[in-house]
């Protein structure tokens, strides 16, 4: 990827700030890997900024092509319906802008098997 | 652990019922990775069952420790407030078990690689 191009990463958000942080050291690790690339997260609801805000800040930066990966496990009426139109806004919004999505996050093999490993091997503490 | 153990998936749920499909996969995963345990979903909210009536259910075919592992990204009031009153909750369903907790999944870095990894190299569509 050159510079024009960037990764997005859709999560959902929530009211409580310390939600995100996951989200940023992924974001971190995910810039390690594509230094040549500018990586954002743009939210669903409740933080800040939406995917359309996202995409115009990019085409202002010379950005060309958006790959959005949409951090969800499941499809649900947040991807099925919310996602698309927020995309569309984010087209709009960025109209010089090329879009490419994947699939959700959850309905990745190599995903589920980390989770799966994380499910058996993750240190638990009593209750 | 002796099939007396249990995993159990903690989940947000939706109310679109293929939400859940992904969900489904990994315990069918986990299973095949613990065969000795029995591995169930509890859901949070919109789907059922909840977390005591997972709990309930398991210490009435004798699991005597169950292990519960939040399927989640961030920690937000889900998992900070909503979460901690739903195990209260299994506990006192299921008095005669010991209950393990771990951390959210999103708080794992073998998950979080696994999510950078897929970021990057997943395939797209062009939008």
């Amino acid at each position: 990827m050159s510079r024009g191009e960037a990764i997005v990463l859709f999560v959902h958000g929530a009211r409580d700030a310390r939600w995100a942080e996951p989200f940023l050291r992924l974001r971190e690790r995910v810039a390690a890997k594509a230094p040549q690339s500018i990586v954002e997260i743009a939210f669903l609801d409740h933080m800040s900024p939406n995917l359309a805000k996202v995409a115009r800040q990019l085409s202002e930066r010379g950005v060309t092509h958006i790959r959005v990966v949409p951090m969800f496990f499941g499809r649900g009426g947040h991807l099925r319906d919310d996602f698309p139109q927020q995309l569309d806004a984010a087209c709009a919004a960025a109209p010089g802008v090329a879009f490419e999505v994947t699939e959700a996050a959850g309905e990745s093999d190599a995903v589920l098997e980390a989770l799966a490993a994380f499910a058996l091997d993750a240190p638990g503490s009593s209750k």
